[in-house]
């Protein structure tokens, strides 16, 4: 027996009349290059989406050509966040830190028709334009700085575009809620990137955890500034929970500096930010410069929260660090390390330890921890690892073209995300490594994370890196990579008489590299990979 | 272009797995016949939950079988409406306040196969079995009050059934998100009730929209008293929106008496209630003697709020009452009275008429305001009055057995709620009347037709018109205007004394009013508008 309630699609066409309906008053404020500050409403942001899903209909794109995107977080970014899958097409955010060949790759890969690049971008895009056969338009979103725009007929002004166009009157309809909306690509630990497609129903969905009062739970009395890029898995979702909620953004556009950002957070009372660690540790330092009263949720992921830094935050403006857990495949929020009433009566220091966890799973999202070996489900009690398993509707099932994916999906339709953990009673997961750089020492695991972390607790280290190397008797051994803080000395038996009860003695690191910097991914995450290359045929001191 | 997303349904197994994976330590607290109160763990609950979907299989029902409640608040209750749907069975819960005719007719619609039915309510049941062929079980539930239970084959024990069963192991599975998981019937406004039926997904999106920070926002760290009857729309959602964010819950059980209420509400620490508004009025005196200091929201919906009700409870809780709008049909919430960023600068008394308002769409509902003549969609202004109209996943698209779905669902495929609004320029609902005159006394309707119809059976009567006038405890009640026929001598004693017995004791008006003739409009129906107009001030007797 079938239910008699209406067959309405979790669509974004909801998410847009709902904003232009109930928040037309609500503002959007962008960063411009030069270091202003534009303004708008999103009445008239809903506007120019209509004008510019006429204007996609004029550039004689396919019904469901990927649209490319290469901006800052604006709210003309914001704008093709809407008129794209309103239109029925994707809006396919190009991640500005690619390498060339990456960027070439994925635009070729996804098949995009037409890229819109802000002009002060355009001199890192415009020279690959030539090796990308699809892409027939490229439409120029002048921000007021970048190179002179060349003379070519693919060249399009997004202005010029916008104001010949006919707008789109009425509603905008996607009927099959599984239609795809948005694609991103993963940042390629390994081989090419690859493409995650999210459909409106995923997306939809994905939106309203946003507003989910255990978690962010976005209001619209909120004023809310995404510095995660635009192109980071939809900026975890905010755009949408925001329009969605009726808040007020403030998109910082190219200033990303930390005193660029703190002085955004302080003039516009901003409540709720969100960004990956790396940010929030540059502004550790100057939070008591500036008035952070407004701020009451500080969310971060990406990678894990060092401890230190989110009760350095806490400890400033009175409001603990949110961490999030999850990855493009994910949409990417799959945990969040709320600290619960079993946790109420912890002293300050333990529950920061709670909050140091990656969390339990938010509603509508299921974990599983299962042993990489015999496939089989492991127990939450704390002490057993396993890869950590995502099933749920804003979960990949798969790659665009397929690329790789029987490696990652399980044959029962589960995300194997690449990360090992431990899940405790409560289900709070701990990430303690990523399964390709775990170091397996005499049939035992060394969790490389765990040890980077106590190596980076010793004063004089500013980054470090744990990679295995192979060994004649246990198989692998750790090799620390180690960058010594500007303007101090530091020797590999130093640090290794420091670590020396702070970790198990079998963990102890055979040798110590000094380097000059951690190799990063384009997402700024430590490529382990590129230093795997690196240390290839390393010879430990036996 | 589809998405790669997994295919995962939004059905109600997800919400029992998640309950019982991460919050098996909380607390179902219920409320006894004799005034004690059993507690029990969501742990436990599970395991019964297991235990009872296995004793549904043992009971040879249908695989979509329609399974019948007529229960109060309470963990048994709790108990079935996870197991029955999670088994692919339908829920029907009954309301126990039906006259025998209304409940042998619902039962028999739906096709309950089986009913399980509190010992304490066995009285008011049992009578009227032997009216209802399709059943062929009725589960008593023993709550230690009520009847000897009789001697009959179609008799079983709950518990007994639980303790011989076998528990269902491992996952429950809905694979169509559109099946349904429960159906509730209107309480008939004309004619007959008629069934509205949920489907796992409208059940689900209704749930995650109780965790909405702007709402009610249910956390995890709220313990959650339910006032509104599990038979009333799902008691709002809050019992699967309770279990989703991991809440403890308070089930008063039959004791709903203003001081029953008000000392479980103090003694458990309750954070967040919810009820019509005569169950508040009639605390509102009481409420100095009770520490009341958790409660931090008080949802309050089925007829509008009284605006000295919500005042006095702010007052004396320092938190307003938030209004709820919506009804069976709705699921049942589709707007809420939240206060927003444009009210921040008005007076108390002024934010206390907007929470007076119904309020906006909740996400992913939307209204619009018809014309009931031409059809016609009328503007946002705060002055132009039409039907409100409803859409969305968790909107009705029709009643069971398809019983008046042209009467109730537009071309077009919304709702006609059969309230009359006005919407003003932030979105904001403010019901004004009713298309058919209903009359809403302590939450529940009391068809002025149908009582009209029963007082123009009396044989001294010409004429009858039932209008609505403001009642303190029970905000409506019924006066009847009434046209004596030719030559006939009628007293109001008289004619309460014919209806006795023709309509249930709570539907006889409070006063009679003697007319020359009922007003009429140009086409020659009743103008009922005029007789509210003539009888605007009206005193009711005390």
């Amino acid at each position: 027996m079938l239910g008699l309630m209406q067959d309405r699609p979790l669509s974004l066409p909801h998410i847009f009349h709902r904003a232009e309906q109930y928040f037309g008053h609500k503002q959007l404020i962008t960063g411009t290059p030069a270091g202003d500050t534009t303004t708008t409403t999103v009445a008239d942001w809903a506007v120019r989406v209509r004008r510019l899903a006429g204007a996609l209909e004029g550039l004689g794109l396919s019904a469901d050509a990927r649209v490319g995107t290469f901006c800052w977080n604006t709210a003309r970014h914001l704008e093709l966040y809407l008129a794209v899958p309103c239109t029925g097409r994707v809006l396919h955010t190009l991640n500005l830190r690619l390498f060339p060949d990456q960027l070439v790759h994925v635009v070729t890969h996804a098949g995009d028709e037409a890229v819109f690049v802000e002009r002060s971008l355009l001199g890192v895009f415009w020279p690959h334009v030539d090796r990308m056969p699809d892409v027939r338009h490229v439409v120029v979103i002048d921000d007021g700085a970048g190179p002179d725009i060349p003379d070519d007929p693919r060249i399009r002004d997004y202005e010029e575009l916008l104001a010949a166009a006919e707008p789109h009157t009425g509603r905008f309809t996607v009927d099959d809620e599984n239609t795809a909306a948005a694609m991103c690509y993963t940042s390629g630990t390994t081989g090419n990137p690859k493409g995650v497609v999210y459909s409106h129903r995923s997306t939809v969905l994905h939106s309203l955890s946003t507003l989910f009062a255990d978690g962010v739970g976005l209001r619209e009395s909120d004023v809310v500034l995404p510095v995660v890029p635009m192109f980071h898995a939809n900026a975890w979702g905010l755009p949408y929970g925001c329009l969605l909620a009726g808040t007020s953004m403030v998109l910082p556009g190219p200033d990303m500096t930390p005193r660029g950002i703190l002085s955004r957070l302080a003039e516009h009372r901003v409540t709720v930010t969100a960004g990956v660690p790396t940010i929030w540790m540059g502004m550790l330092p100057l939070l008591g410069e500036y008035d952070l009263s407004a701020i009451r949720s500080v969310l971060c992921g990406g990678s894990a929260v060092p401890k230190s830094m989110a009760e350095g935050f806490r400890k400033a403006l009175g409001v603990p660090v949110l961490q999030g857990w999850g990855m493009t495949e994910t949409s990417p929020v799959a945990t969040l390390g709320v600290v619960r009433s079993v946790h109420e009566d912890l002293s300050d220091d333990a529950k920061a330890d709670v909050r140091a966890l990656q969390g339990p799973a938010v509603p509508l999202v299921e974990l599983r921890i299962t042993d990489p070996d015999t496939g089989e489900d492991q127990p939450w009690d704390g002490v057993a690892t396993g890869e950590v398993q995502a099933a749920g509707p804003w979960i990949a099932r798969g790659y665009h073209g397929g690329d790789g994916d029987g490696e990652r999906f399980t044959a029962d339709g589960w995300l194997r995300t690449g990360d090992v953990g431990v899940v405790d009673a409560h289900g709070y997961v701990k990430i303690v490594d990523r399964t390709k750089d775990l170091v397996k020492s005499g049939g035992e695991w060394i969790s490389s994370v765990d040890l980077e972390n106590e190596i980076m607790a010793h004063p004089k280290v500013a980054e470090a890196a744990v990679i295995a190397v192979p060994h004649e008797k246990w198989v692998e051994r750790p090799l620390a990579c180690v960058v010594v803080a500007d303007g101090e000395q530091l020797t590999a038996e130093e640090l290794i008489t420091f670590l020396t009860g702070r970790v198990a003695s079998w963990w102890l690191p055979d040798a110590v590299e000094f380097i000059d910097e951690v190799p990063k991914t384009s997402v700024g995450k430590f490529s382990k990979k590129t230093l795997r290359e690196r240390f290839d045929a390393y010879a430990l001191p036996t």
